[in-house]
């Protein structure tokens, strides 16, 4: 991921706060932060396209992988921009994309990216994304 | 990191116990958890190897990128061991993976890698690795 | 603190976004992650008032006792709004009460409350509130 | 809670270790994660006693109020000791207060307490603590 990455690639966006809080002994946003920044963008996408996770149904997302670019250092008191997209939807699960930018600006904080499972909470194993759910990842993809 | 991971590429080991609240609404560990176990690890070894950061001195260590493979779930209650290693020693930076077992076990719960950058804190750039660190690092080698 | 709660008691407020992480496996907000709210909220108002803490000189606030009652579990998605005020300014500290309700309503969340000592980070030893901050302090005053 | 806080009025023990994010930006725990030390020695407490919570039936444990008294602050590497007594057993809930040491020492980190109901969690409101678990309960009493 050292290409280039750019808002106009991202089809979602979150504004978040940094908390004071998230911040580590070394006086910047732990990294493991990252994640759950990225993670409050696809829980947000996925609400909306009705594919939120366990309570909502027998089938559901499940992250298989996930990984961060660390570009910029943050550092409270800041305010991100979010942008996600959904890079690829294969049988059993869907790749999206992070960019994590600094309010208002073209500087990426990070980059992140991470692979979703369509799983069956019950049975514990990939099912195929269902086409209602296909769609509408289609209507947030990206390319990198 | 699709291919296998096993106890026996792993040179330094920590015990983690699982804590209730490292579990989130899904009743499982949170995925950002899973970058602090390994930032657990990461922090122990470096220490040892008195390479702790920033307090320590102007020079030190900084993640660029880190990554998770989510193997099993893990649930409260449980206890892990996590194994690291030193992957690579480059010019600049090097790289180190980190297995995730139930403790005890071979039974993987997650493959995590990491590249930290050597860094001047002041100046906010890479430097070279250290020749003292080199040595150390290549005292805690392993092969994927 | 069983008594009423009200948002006109509070002179400093802070919105807040819960985060899906926020939650714990029980599916609400996790009792810890309240105090990382009023935090938020402290950390703002004492940063408006030059008064952030051990970066910023040698003498600055420290915790010296908090509490937390909860009323209404809070449960993802939800906006909260954090009031604060300065209950009650000593020789060595100051105390200040929270009030957590879900946004543009009367509905309390929690109420909370803490002191803070002023610090010596040096010494390790609570100094007393210099007047400037005391002036300030004075600003933000509530009743409860 | 400015009396004296002795080992010897606790009845349950936990060992914790502290994981380097746990600090803050300010170099040391920071004060939320008390909360979770404490919530670690109450939920394995009560697990013991088989009151876990939501997962495990309609009725269980619920928060009403928690307190910490912050005596000595803790910086990563450190082993902590918590202790944990059933402080009082009322109608509907119940006292626990909460000890935090160092490791194998009578140095005092922290002095905590909780209130915690018993509830119906479908009818959301407290009933009256079973006589099962009021039994266990005793087991586990001290005093402060």
């Amino acid at each position: 991921m050292s290409e280039t990455v750019t808002r106009d690639q991202f089809t979602y966006w979150t504004e978040i706060e940094v908390r004071w809080g998230d911040m580590d002994a070394q006086g910047h946003v732990n990294n493991a932060v990252y994640f759950t920044y990225c993670e409050i963008a696809r829980v947000k996408l996925l609400g909306e396209l009705g594919a939120r996770g366990r309570a909502d149904g027998p089938h559901g997302p499940a992250l298989v992988t996930t990984t961060c670019d660390f570009r910029k250092q943050v550092v409270y008191p800041a305010r991100l921009d979010v942008g996600v997209c959904v890079e690829e939807v294969g049988r059993r699960s869907f790749r999206m994309i992070y960019g994590i930018f600094f309010h208002g600006t073209d500087e990426l904080a990070a980059a992140a990216s991470s692979v979703n499972a369509w799983v069956d909470y019950e049975a514990g194993r990939a099912v195929p994304v269902p086409d209602w759910l296909r769609a509408d990842l289609d209507r947030y993809r990206g390319e990198r």
